[in-house]
């Protein structure tokens, strides 16, 4: 592909509820209707067939999980493959008896699965209770080439790992995407909730400026209750920057909407001449990366 | 120290004439006015005692290089004895014959050395021709502990650099303070300036949301022509943000000032509770970090 014909992206905000069949169908209409729009990638938000069902801990909502391929991407490769369009696909993964995951199915054009993503970063924060339902993933950090160019495979809390995205990127991605379910607890919102979404639109941005890249995040919307709390106010603001940092598209907080953008991945190489971040890494001296705390003392001196 | 006393920060946000005694004579003036105003901390922009010399490649220019200790940082020590005032103090540093580093001496509240960071990121771009000038440096990323608080020393182009924060903030830096010497090329103001403005924000708040840590970035203002060019505009803009990227201070683009803020640096602890992002890094899965581009196909698979 002309790396300079616009490629049009579309990220599905949606509303998830307790209906699983209802949710699988209203993201089939809604992707089809997306791809008839023109759109070559459609993205959906993270966890898009239940509510967010991990603000308590509970064995039997391990049901919820399903394999991949699984009824959600065979459901999905059915369209994909009549559009030609590039399908992200979040999906909770049963992949045996004990080890679930929460995971992105990236299905390219043709219908068939181009690459599979298990979100690397897991979460254990109040009514956020990813530790107990999902498995850390194995599959390390995800470039996919799609027919619609390289797609960076991350999820939710992955936004706040500058190395999650600077590994994704340094595979050969052109887009990050992170199908995302964030949320105020409403109690806190009147406080904290402005700094809480600004910090999360601010790591995203960085990732797009650091690494020279397009950048989305596909939420949910929606409050949903939880037995005994408050429950979470998912704060949509789905949105696409370019590799700049700047906003091309951006959804509201609180409304079910498709998100369109016509992005360049010509601007991918553009804006790393003039910005030559990527030359001047010092990969040399990054070794403690690897390590949890540098409390011995190293500095990476070289 | 108690930690949650607050502690005041003074941003020396300066233009940088042709007079090298001049600038000192400025800095030392000024330094020594935030410390009776009660600044605990004090930092100077990058090579604050000459024009940003870097426009141009011209040998005769390291006669601007001077030793480390030597002639800048003996008279600020003695001001950091005589008021208990940590100082950062920019010196384009002559090491040996040939060896030329963008350095950052920290002077402790007892006047004496308590640390010294040479710039590892170094730039090269049309007007920033520092790879000619300065040796990459050496010492690794630096958190350099002083009697008001664990100190992260790093310079102006490593602000692109979430590797630069992370490691920086994992030795243990409560505050991480970058120098910078960043400006418009007058032809790309009117079109692009507000963009580059806004990334380079972005990237410090965003290394201050992932890693915890307060952020301050201390620039130059003023116009500095060129023989044969149109010079650069720096912006000044001097800013300092909190854990959660949350400007509590900034200075204007066009200004000399000095900003002063004062932090409590009980609030990392906080924040880090609240968002425990360090909890949760995969530091099983960041060896690619060391490599400078992944086309072999090393994912950190695990």
């Amino acid at each position: 592909m002309n790396p300079h014909t616009p490629l049009k992206i579309a990220l599905i905000q949606m509303a998830c509820g307790a209906d699983t069949g209802a949710n699988l169908a209203a993201a089939l209409t809604r992707v089809e209707d997306a791809a008839r729009r023109g759109a070559r990638v459609v993205c959906l938000p993270e966890l898009f067939r239940s509510p967010y069902f991990c603000q308590r801990e509970d064995p039997a909502l391990f049901e919820l999980a399903e394999p991949v391929p699984g009824p959600s991407t065979d459901a999905l490769s059915r369209v994909a493959g009549r559009h030609n369009v590039v399908i992200l696909v979040p999906v909770f993964e049963r992949r045996a008896a004990g080890i679930y995951h929460n995971s992105l199915a990236v299905l390219d054009g043709d219908g068939k699965m181009a690459g599979l993503y298990r979100k690397m970063h897991v979460p254990d924060d109040p009514a956020y209770y990813e530790k107990f339902y999902f498995t850390p993933g194995d599959t390390g950090f995800q470039a996919i080439q799609t027919r619609a160019g390289n797609i960076g495979a991350l999820i939710c809390w992955d936004q706040w790992y500058p190395e999650a995205a600077r590994l994704t990127a340094l595979q050969g991605a052109e887009m990050l995407f992170y199908p995302t379910a964030i949320g105020w607890h409403p109690s806190e919102k009147s406080r904290d909730g402005a700094t809480q979404r600004r910090a999360w639109q601010i790591m995203h941005h960085s990732h797009a400026i650091a690494n020279g890249v397009f950048v989305a995040a596909v939420n949910r919307v929606g409050h949903e209750p939880s037995a005994g709390g408050e429950g979470l106010e998912f704060w949509g603001s789905s949105f696409i920057c370019d590799p700049f940092g700047e906003v091309l598209a951006e959804a509201s907080v609180d409304k079910e909407e498709t998100v369109f953008a016509d992005v360049d991945l010509g601007r991918v190489e553009e804006v790393r001449r003039h910005w030559p971040f990527l030359r001047d890494r010092r990969v040399d001296a990054y070794g403690g990366i690897t390590r949890r705390f540098l409390d011995g003392g190293d500095r990476g001196a070289c």
